[in-house]
């Protein structure tokens, strides 16, 4: 297997779109989902994303990236202004309407009336959700953390309300995303399927690591 | 399908473990890497994350999160002191070792002994990779971001090396981890492989989505 490596000095001649896509898809398969907002006007908004990071179970938070400059400028004006947001998991079949979504639309226009995706709601959550996405996040913003070393932000929010199928919620908490057929996402552009291939249970230094029936 | 609702007056029900488990496995599929660091003395230390996110291309810089009361206490330490690390995807076949990462070893300990992973050493990087990880990347450290919601820090640094099999690099710069079996997670203990579904064009608001054929 020929192996190839770069240093500082080979980044530099990337030329940008490829700079672009060999920096997003070396990082590892990542997550992808739908963010969905509404402006003070009520015009709804939805837009993908990929850089979506656990950050805490209790209280639970959630993270992701915006880049105020780019198309997902809506969505960060959106919750900076109303504080609610939601977040809808991808399923296989989803994956070219959602991609889709990362067009640049003008405000006025819904991509979830232009991309085919269905807005719903939840009890008193303001934003809309994806009827399409089994599992449905609802949000409340937290912090807009700025990070220096390149102008973008980091949007945590509290998790305050869940909707998901009951088949894949496992007796110890465990939520079988595969069951559902969640998918991942790796670069700007792609996406994959996932199969489990197993669970371990918590690992401590001087035992066997077991593998955790999937029930 | 019947779904379940939960708000937070269900989270504040859940037991601890139970809590952990659910809130980790909800955000979607996540990333999982092994990152590996030395202290002053020369000590090397490995441990599992999953919290890894792409923040910009130019420069190149990924982040993660730590909890410096945690497991990954040594990794913080580390990098803060050294300001080098390194970060290694992981393909099928290593998520046990992998996995055992995450024991409470005592700082004495390296976790490429005890957990049967190879380290290895590329240019100038004074930090260790794994040899049986084909992606490997060089990390020098760039900022250190307090989440004040949960006392939580996000490490930021910058790409300064990497290494990857040249068959996986597109010519378009995308790279193909399924081709190397690079796993996903889930959860705390979950792990996936991937399968490529498709890749989709750069989306523009007023034409149709193509497919970009994988070469």
């Amino acid at each position: 297997m020929n192996v190839k490596s770069f240093d500082k000095s080979d980044f530099l001649n990337f030329e940008n779109r490829y700079n672009a896509l060999f920096f997003n898809s070396l990082s590892g398969i990542k997550n992808v989902c739908l963010i969905g907002t509404k402006d003070n006007e009520g015009q709804s908004n939805l837009a993908i994303f990929n850089s979506l990071i656990h950050i805490g179970s209790n209280p639970p938070l959630l993270g992701f990236m915006t880049r105020p400059d780019l198309v997902d400028r809506h969505t960060l004006q959106n919750i900076l202004s109303t504080k609610e947001y939601t977040i809808n998991l991808l399923v296989k079949g989803m994956e070219a309407k959602a991609h889709q979504t990362s067009a640049r639309y003008p405000k006025s226009i819904s991509e979830f009336d232009t991309c085919g995706l269905t807005e719903t709601y939840l009890d008193d959550c303001n934003a809309p959700f994806v009827e399409e996405s089994p599992v449905k996040i609802g949000m409340t913003f937290r912090e807009k953390i700025d990070i220096q070393s390149n102008g973008t932000h980091l949007i945590v929010g509290e998790i305050t309300k869940i909707q998901l199928p009951e088949f894949i919620l496992n007796k110890d908490g465990f939520i079988d995303l595969a069951a559902v057929e969640t998918i991942a996402s790796s670069g700007v552009d792609a996406y994959y399927s996932v199969k489990l291939l197993a669970r371990y249970q918590y690992a401590k230094a001087n035992q066997a690591l077991k593998k955790i029936k999937n029930d």
